[in-house]
């Protein structure tokens, strides 16, 4: 089994076939799924303290790591069906924050690159 | 530069260490930025049809791309907090997902599986 | 039993008063729970077409009413935290959509304001 | 200028009518819209601590307001293309959350009502 991002790809794409769900499967929708499953990861945090954010319960472990994995195959799904590969995608994000966001300036602060 | 997630990981974490940002980056906190993150994906397909969703303009995609983008850094940032593998978490979903949804009883329909 | 939104305010503030909720009541917090409803709201249209989104089922539309009523009393909360006046800052909105959407520019399009 | 919801989804009617966009205000549109609204509220706060969120300067304050603003109107929108009341639902929903949350079970805990 393969670990990477393509494997994923290729098994959730494998899964939708089988279930002729293709057609069900347009960016839109897998926006909105994306998005569902993103307001679930929130619902297991919203009434924690950023602490106890930091050390969860076992339970509370295993519920966002479920999350986390829809989120990420809905992710996978929809830059597949974007021909986007979202690896490249966050990398050259991370070009673009560096230069927003310069190390000296944004040391120890939440401010916005807009106000810094 | 890998190209996996874990090298992707690896740069967030590098970043976030170098602006001083651990302070922030609680689990709590990056849920909520992912999601902010997953609404901007959001507002790029609201008006549009399905079919334009499957045919955007390379504007459209562009900004697609920048906010699946978004998505991915806060997800491998907020797995890494919780010490969670993302891609292991998704293949372990993947395989509830297929007893969930049998192929033969799922095929070409767009129910739950609690009504299937 | 008052049907206008004061009346839902201090019914949620009693309720959230007789549990002793408020420490939990932050705005942060409410944020976050509100955003959840709506994520909610999301996964009862994801995999509807347009049209089917249009004409619910008598089930789908319960389900759209319970998340509808679920965000509306979040935001009655969060306004309520924040000491602002929901309808206010909603009529004040559209005076600004009026002007950012002139009608004889945006009727028809879907195009974002900045784009007119 | 009528202080009511009844009022305001008025105008948003009016407003849609106007411009010609019925056609783009589908449920399952306006769902988005109002997802991506809440998203645009969580931004407001993600960085912020708890405390800090009780206490907003004016800037984020009034940001707040705004992000209010825009999730009301799409939930009044919303609500009227579904031939919803969002009052009369949240007080069915006040209802029910008495029931699933008992003030002396649930009192001074942010446990979920089914691990009460």
């Amino acid at each position: 089994m393969s670990k990477d991002l393509d494997g994923l790809r290729d098994q959730v794409r494998a899964f939708a076939r089988a279930r002729d769900w293709e057609q069900f499967h347009s960016p839109k929708n897998l926006a909105m799924a994306l998005s569902a499953e993103s307001g679930e990861l929130l619902e297991v945090f919203q009434w924690l303290t950023e602490a106890e954010s930091r050390a969860l319960t076992p339970q509370a472990r295993n519920a966002a790591a479920e999350e986390i994995a829809d989120v990420l195959i809905y992710l996978v799904r929809i830059a597949d069906q974007l021909g986007i590969d979202p690896i490249a995608a966050a990398r050259e994000k991370m070009v673009l924050n560096e230069k927003k966001y310069p190390a000296d300036k944004a040391r120890g602060t939440n401010k916005k690159y807009t106000e810094l």
